[in-house]
């Protein structure tokens, strides 16, 4: 994972640079450093050019441009305090021969501690002294100009860096990061992550400049990922957010920052879907979403088609959206393209049928074409009750009641269907005839159903059970809730809960709730407990403690 | 209550008889011998008449009728065959001068000696033997051929009686007559009553006669009825076995019989709803249905009427099942009229609208007058989320996307909804724009959403969690389970599971279910429990037991 593989590398180039073996150090840096936004690692780093330029005589202009570079990255970590002042002294120590070489130094130090004293960080207050004690030394005159100038924004900054401090206290940047556990200090972590990116979103700086206010979400974003790469939720936030900086500069008017920040926003994605959410659908869709609000409909094809190339994965939702897109975007003749390679992919699954034909009778108003589809999937997927309900519930819609009877038929009679998945099938059949049937057609359907019910499971006596059926509408019961369990519904009922195809995250739901209404305690076994009698005399033989004894063990083999 | 009605009656006979109040004895048995088949009640009530009339010229008479009486209501009971020997003794004590008379003697002994061997009871043995004896005091010629020809049905009754006996056992016959309390006792006897019932269904005496195998069947469900009378299922169930024994009796061409069976039919359903069951529903609709079938439809229309016009209890379903029989005997026209009784009714819920619409939609194709139903219902029901999805279900089945936009977009913006109950509105709102829309579309929607759960929970940075609504498909989601519970999906489905106007019955089995999972154990309370130490040497001052010590309690307050 990403975070391991960054000790891995900050403890390696530790070794490496140990060993002197500045080629693989070198290597390393290109490959991890832009990536990795460490603090501990980009000190490292400047160790490394110190220690090894240190001889050049391009020392001085590589080591400037290092701690420009390490500024740019990682000058907003709160923890950045050492490499500004290394920077200024580093500055400081430049020999400079002749006043016009001292007054470049001093511009160059000056403009370094400026942009310092206005940066949230720990140790903002002595960055500061040492500033006004730089400004001093040079000339007391302008001295208390300059720093009066600054003074405002530093005491905002220092603010700002109060609070910073704050947000960011309890967050590990040492969490590996692995896949969620949901254990309660992954939540945690989470939640204080997710407080410390708001508080940035919050513009604390109370800064006018959106770019400035983006760029400083966007690396709490990254600090972020680093621990929580493998939240989807981090990476689309991330993504969203630039999308709705975009959105904001580009209403300002400033059409290069909106154009940059929106390309930002598609690396973001590229990089999820690249790295460690490679077969995370979600971050796929949002992607070509994302894309398709843009207009880059070809952009948008390509990411569906990467999706569906990937093998261990199931194509179907990826189709389902990808022709959704393709509806959306180009029309029904495009989308059709696409259901015709769900039909090839023998990966595809019977949702895509659903999918489509519903498209077709919705979007399209082609109610034909839909019932082809329907009766197409049915060659496929007749023995998955789950196919069989969608294109019941579709062909009741069309108010057709000799269809839709045939189809009942068709469908219980093909045998293809296993007798304890067919029982919601037969229940709603009986809630169709008893919509439109007679009385004899109810009593009919019904006794087939009891017959089925007879297969799967014990139901000896339980007739009554069974008209409850007949009787019930949306949520009134002919009984109390009392007797339809004395009857035996419950039973009934319990039987087509389970098998009903439901959605597993909803039964997942109902059933963790569940565990939190009852939690389940560690109970200490109580068969040997011996009942304690209080007694102002404990009688010899007995196990006397203070005030009463405890009456003799059972003997061994008596319980 | 029937049963308890039922011990204070033999109390008070048992009281009057001892003070001789004969008038009030007399009205009490007329109320209600026929009514509780108890045997230990008709044996008083035969003693009753020993007692009573024992000096009128016409005791013989009389007691002759009563042991008859008693044999035809109670002399299936397991415990019979003292009536059955007391009135073999009565008959062979009553004088008989001539040989004229003893023969009428005779032939009337006998006649009740052949009925009572042939009738499965506990002594059925002794009973033959006194027989054989009889006989054989008679006329040892005859005799044997006598109770030859009787020999093999008295073993077949025999073996039976056996039967008998086992599948009655452990029936409490004393069982207080009270609704269903679900508790494990009763279903427990709940079990062994339908054995029995079952038992007497499957024909044990292997007869041919189906009239015989009814009235045993029914005697079993009288009896059962006096202990389960609050138990909707026995009643349905002794009603539908007369049904389906007069359809057998039909069927062989006895039209006598199968009519008498059908009107007993009648009689127990009629008996039912004015007695324990008069406000069961089920039972008015079984009643009514039986009717239907019968072709008696003025009859219904009073079953019905009679459910309708009773205070203090939801007329709703009542209706919604009055309309469907009208519809189904007499047409749309018929049912329309029920629907106007029902809208003139206040206590009426929303269900009769959604009923009568979609019967208007499906039966009678009338789109427009579906339309007009749901539109009235809307104005009265406007409040109330579950009639609203309904409507919404109904025109979305219509697919014409505007009107139904339109709908959504009334019903959301009317401020009658609560924000908590809005929620499921909006999902579906959301489903039905990712099917036809255009992303802006779904967009729009998506925050407009968002906006409405913001305000009834807090939802802060759980953007990702609305996003999946976006992607999923039946049961298909664009992340894995854990993704997504660590991005707090599972908290915005647990809102629309709590939210959904599901049905309380499928919610009361699930939480059944799960309760038998993890069942609730009382526990301990070991706050204060000492850990044991074994110790070879105890110190004083500790609490020593055998073996070791505990520790000293620990001081009060230091827990």
């Amino acid at each position: 994972c990403q975070k391991k593989e960054q000790y891995w590398k900050i403890k390696l180039c530790i070794n490496v640079l140990k060993a002197k073996n500045f080629e693989r150090v070198e290597k390393l840096f290109q490959r991890c450093l832009v990536k990795v936004l460490n603090i501990d690692l980009w000190k490292l780093y400047l160790n490394y050019i110190k220690d090894t330029k240190g001889s050049l005589p391009s020392y001085r202009e590589k080591m400037a441009q290092a701690y420009d570079f390490a500024l740019d990255k990682m000058g907003m970590d709160i923890m950045s305090y050492q490499i500004w002042a290394d920077y200024v002294n580093f500055l400081k120590s430049v020999e400079a021969v002749g006043s016009y070489a001292e007054n470049q130094r001093i511009t160059a130090v000056r403009k370094v501690y400026q942009r310092g004293v206005v940066n949230p960080m720990i140790n903002i207050e002595i960055f500061w002294k040492e500033y006004c004690a730089y400004e001093n030394s040079i000339n007391p005159l302008i001295a208390k100009k300059m720093t009066e100038d600054r003074g405002r924004e530093y005491m905002n900054s220092r603010r700002v860096a109060k609070e910073y401090e704050a947000v960011t206290r309890g967050i590990n940047k040492n969490m590996p990061s692995i896949p969620p556990m949901n254990i309660p200090e992954e939540a945690t972590q989470v939640d204080l992550w997710k407080k410390y990116i708001s508080w940035e979103k919050s513009n604390p700086l109370k800064t006018e400049d959106h770019a400035l206010i983006t760029r400083r979400v966007m690396f709490a974003y990254e600090q972020c990922l680093l621990c929580l790469g493998h939240h989807p939720d981090i990476w689309y936030e991330a993504a969203s957010y630039l999308e709705h900086s975009s959105r904001i500069l580009t209403e300002k008017g400033d059409q290069n920052a909106g154009k940059m920040f929106a390309d930002e926003a598609a690396a973001i994605y590229e990089r999820s879907i690249t790295t460690l959410m490679k077969s995370n659908m979600l971050l796929f869709f949002a992607y070509a979403d994302f894309e398709e609000g843009r207009m880059k409909y070809e952009k948008v094809h390509t990411i569906y088609k990467r999706f569906l190339a990937m093998q261990d994965t199931d194509p179907t939702l990826g189709y389902i959206q990808y022709m959704k897109f393709a509806r959306r975007a180009e029309g029904i003749k495009s989308a059709r393209l696409v259901f015709k390679m769900a039909r090839e992919n023998n990966k595809t699954k019977y949702q895509v049928y659903v999918a489509a034909a519903l498209m077709e009778y919705y979007c399209s108003k082609e109610k034909n074409v839909a019932l082809k589809i329907f009766e197409l999937g049915l060659k496929k997927y007749g023995g998955h009750p789950e196919y069989a309900l969608c294109y019941m519930d579709f062909m009741s819609h069309l108010n057709e009641d000799n269809n839709t009877r045939v189809l009942y038929e068709r469908v219980l009679s093909s045998g293809q269907i296993l007798p304890e998945k067919s029982i919601e099938i037969w229940s709603r059949f009986l809630a169709f005839e008893s919509e439109v049937g007679d009385l004899a057609c109810i009593q009919k359907v019904e006794k087939r159903r009891a017959q089925a019910i007879e297969k799967v499971q014990e139901f000896e006596d339980k007739d009554t059970a069974l008209l409850i059926d007949r009787y019930k509408y949306i949520d009134l019961y002919p009984c109390t809730q009392t007797e339809l369990k004395a009857i035996g519904y419950y039973d009934l009922v319990k039987q087509q809960v389970v098998q009903a195809p439901s959605s597993s995250v909803t039964k997942a739901v109902m059933i963790e709730e569940d565990n939190k209404r009852q939690p389940e305690y560690p109970k200490p076994d109580v068969e040997q407990m011996l009942p304690f009698k209080p007694k102002a005399v404990v009688l010899p033989g007995s196990h006397p403690v203070s005030g009463g004894e405890f009456p003799p063990p059972p003997a061994a083999g008596s319980l």
